[in-house]
């Protein structure tokens, strides 16, 4: 290949993203070439909908039939940006097997697929990058397989999705009911019309099995990593956070321990002193843990057409380079068996909230249970007798256990007779 | 070169951060030889005193005498940890000449030379990494170099020195005079016996030299940021900031405008709700402004042996996958011609602290002179009375203005007869 060659991109998908990675590709080509030292030359864009206007795509370059970019022999490069697991995952593969390389925004399949992929990329001797995937222009992917390639790394905490981030702080600075902050995100287009991937934590989920696979060389399945979401956080819940000096945040964290990786994706109070706690809005933050570097927060936004753009053609240019020195697969992928520890034998700590009835010997039965489950107490709090009746309300937080234990915990307590509902179950950093 | 080959590195300094080196070369070399896809094999390590015990360093490797690592054939990758700008510039240059690739920490010989020396790497088809030199372990040159790519990079504003924000943190919290917490940090083992680099910014003008350079593509020689120290900061003004939502912060920061790159280190009022407001103790931390990626924050250790030797090692695995490809400068730098702006055109805001006589008038006169430098006011506070004199403390925010104009203001309202000093000027974010 020569030394100014032009490189052939074919793009699968032009939403917002597309049309801005396409705009991109073609107002700044000098400044591509120059950076990249081979031209970017976008030379096909498959849509789902041929008749709708797109002003930011040449007309001519646009096509139904993603086939028609993959197959394309004067495309090098192919860029999919359509989401979605299938048929998005099938172009890829293909793709691959016709030597193409790829560039991916695609988080959903790279969070079930990515190992496949990268080992199918291996053996087709192409790359596959997937910056985009994660938190947006934030450079992730990177950190872990370059930047800190010398560390162990011993944990990752994220606060990975912007919608639910965005929510919860809504929540923390005015008191609002989740249905409330819901409706309104909705209204404001920081939520989706169906709102379950982003507030059930299946998102974050998606993001944290691709950081943790990449950052232990673990194949993390999105299936194994727990998932909880922010449904059952209550604006009482934010007063009492406070008060004991924490954020409520739904945080993703993987961890490598000697039986294997854990990975989970649930509300938690984050000690008002952490890094992860000040971060709001719609912004994501990454906070990596290893033996060398110590802690590295990396932050910015996770999403918006403007930072993935950053992203996609972050890793065109990475690639470019790559192509013009006749490197493929310049860093393989490894991924070794580590076996995802299920979520019992986690440690984690909890706070729990409870109505009870307000009459004396309440309390030792609770913390009976609490006793006979080997759970220790770290904060306990009680008040709020609410009017009209005689009940109390009951707050405690507990040193670290298995999470099977807390979850026993929880149980048994809300069949205690004086205890009228275990109101809230939120694990504690 | 076959496919697992062995890459001969060679040490220059074996201190603190060269032994941590050794060490993890030495102890994971099974690891680093499957992450680098080649061997990283520790073959000579120079150092001033051979007659010192160095526990973590064999030595039948180590010499006294630095070329001998650089000419030796065995040795493909020299790092250099030395410190200082000679004769460690001079042992690269040469290093780069007989096409060995180099890894460097030193920050001063990167801020002065690297341009130079980059490009001779250019010549020479070797590679120069050098993420060690500014901020530890963050990845920060990978990050403007590689994953922003994509942008044009508008401003960089970053907390950049560890000793002097450890100590400005400690002023805020506890009052503290300089004198005293600098004793404190000098004992403490957080500044050296000669804080001059420090404490009066020269450390952070050069690692701002370096990032300025590598974001915007121009040569900015450290001796083009315009620097100031901290030495001035006083007690009184931790309160004031407080009050007016500010925290203290020795900011270095440099931005691409119309008339060339900004580049300057000066104590600086960072608002509080801005994310560096709460970057304390010896953490660094950069905030990129990117067209595409909006805002990113990095964040981490800034120094230490250990995040320091994340960032050599990380180099080495990236480099030496590189060289298994057979690639050799794989991206080069390149520097156009761009101008520094002088300090007395760049716009910034400030704050003043005068102590003023209690009479009437002395507001009027101060004002006049704030009007005809054309500087407006953004806040004033008067308060403080001092015991046993007719003297009063007079506070002052700007708006943004030329700092020239700023410099102006502040002579002429201490030479105007009812001011008794202008004890403080501080620029503002």
């Amino acid at each position: 290949m020569a030394a100014a060659a032009e490189l052939g991109v074919g793009l699968i998908g032009a939403g917002t993203v597309g049309a801005e990675v396409a705009d991109r590709l073609l107002t700044w080509a000098p400044a591509l070439r120059r950076r990249a030292g081979a031209g970017l030359e976008l030379r096909r864009v498959a849509v789902r909908d041929l008749g709708k206007t797109r002003p930011r795509v040449p007309p001519e370059l646009l096509t139904a039939d993603p086939h028609q970019v993959i197959d394309d022999p004067g495309i090098d490069i192919v860029v999919e940006l359509a989401g979605g697991e299938e048929p998005a995952r099938s172009w890829l593969e293909r793709a691959i097997r016709a030597r193409k390389h790829v560039v991916t925004a695609n988080k959903v399949v790279m969070a079930a697929h990515g190992p496949e992929l990268l080992e199918l990329a291996g053996e087709m001797d192409v790359d596959v990058y997937f910056e985009a995937a994660v938190g947006g222009g934030i450079p992730l992917i990177s950190t872990f397989k370059v930047d800190l390639a010398a560390n162990q790394l011993e944990r990752v905490t994220a606060i990975i999705n912007g919608t639910t981030n965005y929510m919860l702080c809504r929540m923390a600075a005015d008191g609002s009911t989740f249905a409330q902050v819901l409706a309104d995100a909705q209204r404001e287009g920081f939520a989706e019309a169906d709102p379950t991937a982003d507030v059930d934590g299946h998102d974050a989920a998606a993001k944290l099995a691709i950081m943790a696979s990449i950052a232990f060389g673990a194949r993390v399945h999105p299936r194994a990593v727990y998932c909880e979401g922010i449904r059952a956080v209550q604006p009482v819940d934010f007063r009492y956070a406070r008060e004991l000096g924490y954020a409520i945040k739904l945080m993703a964290s993987a961890e490598r321990t000697p039986r294997g990786v854990e990975a989970r994706v649930h509300p938690c109070m984050v000690p008002l002193s952490h890094p992860l706690a000040v971060v709001d809005g719609v912004h994501n933050a990454v906070f990596i843990e290893g033996d060398l570097v110590g802690e590295v927060l990396l932050q910015g936004l996770g999403a918006g057409a403007r930072p993935t753009t950053s992203a996609v053609i972050g890793d065109l240019i990475d690639l470019a380079r790559s192509i013009q020195r006749q490197v493929r697969n310049r860093a393989p992928f490894t991924f070794d068996d580590i076996a995802v520890v299920p979520m019992d034998e986690v440690t984690t700590r909890a706070y729990f909230r409870c109505r009870v009835a307000d009459r004396p010997g309440v309390l030792a039965q609770i913390f009976t249970v609490f006793g006979e489950e080997q759970v220790s107490i770290s904060s306990a709090i009680q008040k709020e007798v609410f009017e009209g009746e005689a009940s109390a309300e009951f707050v405690v937080t507990t040193h670290p256990a298995p999470d099977a234990a807390l979850r026993r915990t929880r149980q048994r307590i809300a069949a205690l007779e004086p205890v009228r509902a275990v109101s809230s179950f939120i694990r504690v950093l």
